[in-house]
């Protein structure tokens, strides 16, 4: 315990030293039920429900809704409960300023997903200080850069969380050959038992299995249900483990008997996936490695209706982005573990996905997950 | 289908008439991952992952993020890919306002949730038009309001999904006192499996199974684990199932041979409960019923860290709330369903909290769900 304090105490320094930069005397970090921010733990250990309040004279206060729970994982200099402030975030803010002697006129920056109603709120009552809300060069952009690049101990754990899912994509594919697995709730069943078992807090996202009647949709509705599944046809499924917070993220497709309209996807896809691996590099744009898979389906006159891959880490999706939009700005840079997913989805032949998540080195990509399109 | 189809417009229709007494041209309603809304479904039919322009000349457009789902689930006049706007809300605005042909310098109302660097996008990009976001008084009040009195249909569909929560309830008590439930994992098991078994979507939101080492945490964490559950001391079960579309939400605690501070912590949890339910009457402030059991628990000495209990539906939280907070202004009415749910926590003793789904009527109410204390 003694070790991870440290970390984030490193954590809170880096952003102390951001906030001498930038002028601003305290921040909030707010992670709810209307809107998680997993920058929380990564600051402060608390897994969800709090507020998080850090001065520029390199102090911290947690604010949690549970303080049994913050006992036991929270770190931070002071904590004190939200229901001291009725739950409230204004009224929290109100009391950290006060605590930390936050002089008048100063620059408080609120999370940039506050909402417009709740800005004008702070700006009312804190009619003291001067309160700022952005999106691009504020705390969340910052959070989100650090973030996005693991540091070793981030790194060590995402090998053991590989390690694990490894583990349970061979139990899958071998309990789907000796035909065990006959429903979408049998291979959710089995994942959700193993990754348990095998030291994980859970799965990071709710697992996505899709038989072939289903498997049209990106991500299936209901998330999964006792149809067929591995039968004649594409079935997908979509899972990660969260394992000490950091969640992995894999898509395996089965292919049993396909047709030959299916096989001609499946294939699609496994050059997709090959040609993307091939882009990951130290200094590339992420956002050109999916214009040029886009382009490699279009010649084949098919659309991928996502992205290709994103950032994994205390959230399943985080920065960077490997999507072909405009606004995509991400480089790639070593420590960044992201997901390659290329996908194919056709009302009449099914869906295509195939999902693995890949460590950003010096000498390229490193996969780190092995799942596969698994041919029965 | 039909019949579902004439339900969404019934809704619509009704935003429809607001909107027009509110001067209100167009409103949009975003379920996204960052920020979930489930009106989205209530007004369309669409599960999740969308957006939602409604014109007040009585006109809908459904803009999914997947459009194979939109395709099977989605009940709207129009329907337009997310894509075809690079997922980017304010360029999906700028289409429906043309294709509605909003006139200028109408109102157009965004959802209250939107953060403020994006509100200033909007007016930005929609400079043409008066663009509103409110808290009070705005479309998510008015939703809110709506979804908070379930209607015929949706009471048929409570009143399916509590036998299945009950049914589960009784297969739990009876695997418990057969001592085949030895783990969080086993308890959790038994509900996932049950409830597709019986027709449901899946759970309405993460089972959290805490044996005796974890139930002093009002939302334990990890959620379960493989640790003992239903050994010595307390230990709390908070489950419910998603059935279509509609979640219950209840918690059981074990009591296992119990010690004296145990079972006088149980004892008040039982009176509370008691007390609570027989306070929840057609035209009670919600918040009155909270304050009492608030008081109750204070003759002893001992405070409720959460809230008494919350309106659930298409979200596992929803409007009206039971919590002694002042700003809580929610009139009990017919057609309401809620939770209550007292709970204790004590970081030596553990937790013990029971959950029930009421339904309030013009008699009072009506208890949905079976949850209770089981003493082994």
């Amino acid at each position: 315990m003694a070790h991870k304090q440290k970390i984030y105490q490193r954590r809170r320094e880096n952003i102390y030293d951001w906030m001498a930069q930038e002028g601003l005397s305290m921040v909030m970090i707010e992670d709810a039920e209307s809107r998680r921010d997993s920058s929380l733990r990564w600051l402060s250990g608390m897994p969800a429900d709090a507020l998080l309040f850090l001065s520029v004279e390199r102090k911290s206060l947690l604010v949690p809704w549970d303080i049994n729970l913050a006992k036991l994982y929270g770190d931070a200099d002071s904590i004190c409960a939200y229901n001291e402030f009725d739950r409230l975030p204004v009224k929290a803010c109100v009391y950290a300023a006060e605590m930390f002697k936050i002089p008048r006129g100063s620059r408080v920056e609120i999370p940039s997903g506050t909402s417009y109603p709740r800005f004008l709120r702070f700006i009312e009552t804190l009619d003291n200080f001067d309160i700022i809300c952005r999106e691009s060069e504020g705390i969340g952009v910052v959070l989100e850069q650090l973030r996005a690049v693991k540091d070793e101990g981030e790194i060590c754990i995402y090998r053991k969380a590989a390690e694990i899912t490894n583990q349970i994509i061979d139990l899958l594919e071998k309990q789907l050959r000796a035909g065990k697995i006959k429903t979408e709730y049998n291979a959710v069943q089995l994942i959700e038992g193993e990754c348990r078992r095998l030291g994980c807090e859970g799965t990071g996202f709710e697992s996505l299995a899709a038989g072939p009647g289903r498997s049209m949709g990106i991500h299936c509705f209901p998330a999964y249900t006792v149809s067929p599944f591995g039968t004649q046809g594409l079935s997908i499924l979509d899972f990660g483990v969260k394992y000490q917070g950091y969640t992995t993220d894999v898509t395996l497709t089965v292919a049993a008997e396909p047709t030959r309209a299916q096989e001609r996807m499946v294939t699609l896809i496994e050059k997709a996936y090959k040609l993307a691996l091939g882009m990951v590099h130290e200094g590339t744009l992420a956002t050109d490695i999916a214009f040029m898979v886009d382009a490699f389906f279009a010649k084949s006159g098919m659309v991928m209706p996502h992205g290709l891959g994103h950032g994994i880490g205390l959230d399943a999706h985080e920065g960077p982005y490997l999507r072909s939009r405009g606004d995509n700005r991400w480089l790639l840079r070593p420590g960044m573990v992201v997901t390659v997913e290329p996908g194919l989805y056709d009302p009449r032949l099914g869906g295509c996905r195939l999902e693995n998540d890949v460590l950003v080195t010096d000498q390229g990509a490193e996969e780190l997950t092995a799942s596969r399109i698994i041919r029965l």
